[in-house]
Parts: C-alpha cells; structure tokens; sequence
C-alpha cells in the first residue's frame, strides 16, 4: 500500500507537521522519487516545481526535517510527514511555520516570531 | 492580500487542522469561489475535483467545519484552516481525521479509532 502516484500527475501534497507542537510547518510536494528519498533516509525529499528537480529540505540552510511519522490519507493522495525541524524553523523567511500569516479580511497579520534572518542563513 | 489563484490552475491545497488537538484532519482544494463562501459563511468550503462542483464540506453527513482562523504559507498557494469539526469526524470512512493509517514498509496500520459508521451516516 503504497501513495497512488497515479494521481495529480504524479505530484502529490505532502504537508510537514511538527511532532512535538503539532504545528503544520509547510506542504511540499511529493513525485514518486521524493517519496522514496523519504522512506530511505528518513529526511524529507520533495520535488520542487519552481525548480524541477529534487529537492532535500534543509540541503541549503541546513534545516533538515527528520521523520519521525509518515500518515496517508484515505484516498492515499496527500502525504502527511511528522517531523522533527532541525535549525525549529521551516520556512525560507524565518519563521517555524510557513504558514505565520493570518489572513483577517483581506489583510495578513504576522502571528510567529521571525527564528531566524533569512539574510544571514542564505548567502549568496 | 489573497490566495494567488493565478497558481496551480486556479485550484490551491486546503488543510484543515483541528482547533483544539491540532491533528490534521483533512486537505481539499479550493477555487476562488470555495474560498469566497468559506469568508462568508465561516464554514470551510471546497472545490471538489471528482464531482467538480463546489463542496460545502458536511452538506450531506452533516460534519461541517467552522472555520476559527486563516493562515495562508509564505507563498500565498497554500491554505491553512483552524476548524471545530462538526460530528468529531472529517473522513467519510469514520474517523476524526483522513490520515488514520500510519505507513511502515509498505503496510499501512490504522492508529485511530473509528468514531462513526459511515453506512449509517451516508444512507443513499
């Protein structure tokens, strides 16, 4: 019982939940590459469509999510991975969780605390 | 400052995540018109992809999600939905959330209890 890759073209979302909050850190997805990447390393692979190609996360900033858990959904379409956030930030910007913005009618209100100074960690 | 449906056709990943426990629950797609009476009803609206109509999610089990917060990932393609889920239960097979089956090694192993026998939710 494997994620149906027959689906969506082959790309499926996989969201990164942290194991110890619960909090939902980022959705990336998933080709059947990725996925295996996953399974054999225990660090979390996905494909990035801007970039095309595989992509380690952390393989630049070093922010490296380690599985500890992964859960299919009923439909065996969307990925869930329990991880655990090396660096406690996901996202490129700073912040734990890519998600660190509510939305209140129309406006975006950042609700995190920035981790880490995007500056700083990707230098180029 | 909305959703860029300019993304992905139109059609953006949804995840609702419980309130309260903060389990992940369920993740569905919305279009603008999805999103639109989700704002205005306070009740997480999808696009359905197979029936390819909009979808107030609980319009026949009677499992609504009332949306308590927005928060929208750093590329403004993902959403991310704090719900308080109607009937405890987000998945048509029963459970509270669609990702009830862990996977190890190519098996997958349910690790939540059903809440409700979806025979008798769905009578059709």
């Amino acid at each position: 019982m494997e994620p149906d890759f027959s689906k969506n073209d082959g790309l499926l979302p996989a969201i990164a939940q942290n194991a110890g909050d619960g909090k939902v850190l980022m959705l990336g997805y998933m080709n059947e590459l990725a996925w295996r990447k996953t399974i054999e390393t225990k660090k979390a692979h996905y494909w990035s469509r801007s970039r095309q190609k595989l992509w380690l996360k952390g393989e630049e900033s070093g922010h490296v999510q380690l599985v500890q858990e992964i859960l299919l959904d009923c439909d065996r379409d969307t990925i869930l991975l329990k991880v655990v956030q090396l660096g406690g930030a996901a996202c490129h910007a700073g912040y734990q969780s890519c998600f660190y913005r509510r939305y209140e009618n129309g406006r975006l209100d950042i609700v995190e605390k920035q981790v880490f100074d995007p500056r700083e960690v990707y230098r180029k």
